[in-house]
């Protein structure tokens, strides 16, 4: 084995959406190692805003950037910008594709967005509220490399990931990138870090791997939508499992990847409800005017810090009429 | 704070629903300590077979035994046999009554059970498959204290805590113990482990506090309906926070609780649905299926291990119309 990348693919080759007639970008052989430079949601607007309007502070709202969405000047159809698509030599439908995850390193600044409706586990609910009646957006900097600081004294350590990957889905047509699929894709599965592996089952001869969407750190859940959004340099390589039994996507998580945020224990609040999306509302809604109230912040901020770092749950869904999703805040964001 | 406790309370004062008319069993001050002694859900049925039938084998099938439920002779209306309510002096509505957990002991035997419907994440699924036509029971030995074999190799850290911990709803009536509420009762959280602090809201003078369904061992989730079901010996301390703003159970976890389950690391699958309760179905029948392949159990005793260890987290709950659901396995289970 070695990490010695055969290639690289970049912003030039992007896609915005999943399509099985889509030309290879890239072809190689199962071993290979790939080094993608992927784009975030605003394909990489907000960077380009911050080179161009000089050097901001930590925690600026760049509300009017990222609400236009910089997108892209190519004119592409709305979606997420995937470097690829990558063809494996060999790959065949009934086969997974393995990759592993060598390294995720993030650009110098993330950002992390809530609107008052469209997306996020609270759509609507702070609207109604009159808490949420304009979008807004926070900026991270990134560049310490280790944890990025929301606020004087709030700091989310960093566990860069990507928060898509996947391969062509075998039903002819595009697809659109928002919803992860048996085949990966927008999974958002926080424990994908460097030192993971992923199975994907392919469906499609070459397999068709993309990339993209780096978050510095996200909590288990997104819950406003997005973690902290970032360019990124992602290091993979790929192997083929042949005949697999993957019928869904798979996930080898190494040890310790949350020690960090484990070191001064968690404030947890529980929602009980019959439905897990109502219960997990309860909770994050509880959460946020927890920390709102300990911590000094409105409950926008906190919405936007518990989208990078608490971890939703569920604690049971067995109990009828009613099962329980906890919110766990990680105390060392405090510490 | 001492940890002295004030007083016992134990199985001749159970209760088996919630009713904020019960008398109390034991009134205490703010920072008192009562050690408590609790049933499982057989009503001791499981340790009083083991003791008259001699020792069975961890892994023993012990179907029939709960399956009849023995429940108690004492021809108590169906539900958790609880310990209570314990009125604590000063506690009102608006208050919330903050439960300090000195220590959870387990009994010297649990069980796991599954059965083809009624309960549990794939209820009627895997009887669909022709997998779990009759219901299936599994015996732990947990004298050892430290982890319980579930089969040669197959080992589960023990972490106990209180399936069920709550004051009584200030709506009239009687409650079944089975749903959870915003003033707790079967939360079946599994963080609430020696250490933590729970904090809950009064809805009736002297909050009525009652305790039990002490679990060995769970995964978020309680996957088929029951954890390691055992008795135990709970020893808590009761505060009071006056006028407080939690309007739903709130938990403060200590650190380090899943340092030992991290060890190895974690393998998961993951279920992406329009509903969270189906993206958990799809993640947890495809682990079933990775523990049965990988380490030759059958599904049904894979399902009885899983829902003592595996975890069920909520990675995205915003890329619509597709949610997230990751079931995540602890290799130590297997190392």
């Amino acid at each position: 084995m070695t990490d010695t990348p055969s290639a690289r693919l970049g912003a030039d080759a992007i896609h915005t959406f999943w399509d099985a007639s889509l030309p290879p970008a890239l072809t190689v052989r199962p071993g290979e190692t790939v080094v993608f430079s992927t784009l975030d949601a605003s394909f990489g607007g907000v960077a380009r805003r911050v080179r161009d309007g000089g050097e901001p502070h930590a925690g600026a709202d760049l509300r009017a950037l990222v609400e236009a969405h910089a997108y892209d000047e190519r004119d592409l159809p709305r979606g997420h910008p995937l470097p690829g698509p990558v063809f494996v030599e060999g790959a065949e439908p009934g086969d997974a594709l393995v990759v592993e995850v060598l390294s995720v390193e993030t650009g110098a600044w993330g950002w992390t967005s809530c609107r008052p409706r469209g997306i996020g586990l609270l759509d609507g609910v702070l609207e109604r509220e009159g808490l949420l009646t304009e979008p807004r957006t926070r900026l991270w900097d990134l560049r310490g490399g280790d944890v990025a600081e929301f606020a004087p004294g709030v700091r989310v350590p960093l566990a860069p990931f990507c928060g898509v990957m996947g391969v062509a889905p075998g039903e002819p047509g595009r697809h659109p990138t928002s919803p992860p699929r048996r085949v990966g894709g927008n999974m958002d599965v926080r424990q994908l870090v460097a030192g993971s592996v992923l199975r994907l089952p392919v469906e499609v001869p070459g397999a068709l791997f993309s990339v993209g969407d780096v978050h510095g750190a996200q909590g288990d859940g997104e819950l406003c939508g997005t973690g902290i959004e970032t360019d990124g340099t992602v290091t993979l390589r790929f192997t083929l499992e042949r005949g697999s039994p993957v019928t869904t996507p798979h996930v080898l998580v190494p040890p310790r990847i949350d020690t960090r945020l484990d070191r001064l224990g968690w404030y947890a609040t529980t929602g009980h409800a019959p439905d897990l999306m109502e219960a997990a509302r309860i909770a994050v809604r509880e959460m946020l005017s927890h920390v709102s109230r300990t911590y000094g912040m409105d409950a926008l901020d906190a919405y936007l810090l518990a989208s990078a770092c608490v971890d939703l749950r569920i604690s049971q869904l067995v109990d009828a009429p009613n099962w329980t999703v906890s919110a766990l805040l990680p105390l060392e964001v405090f510490g």
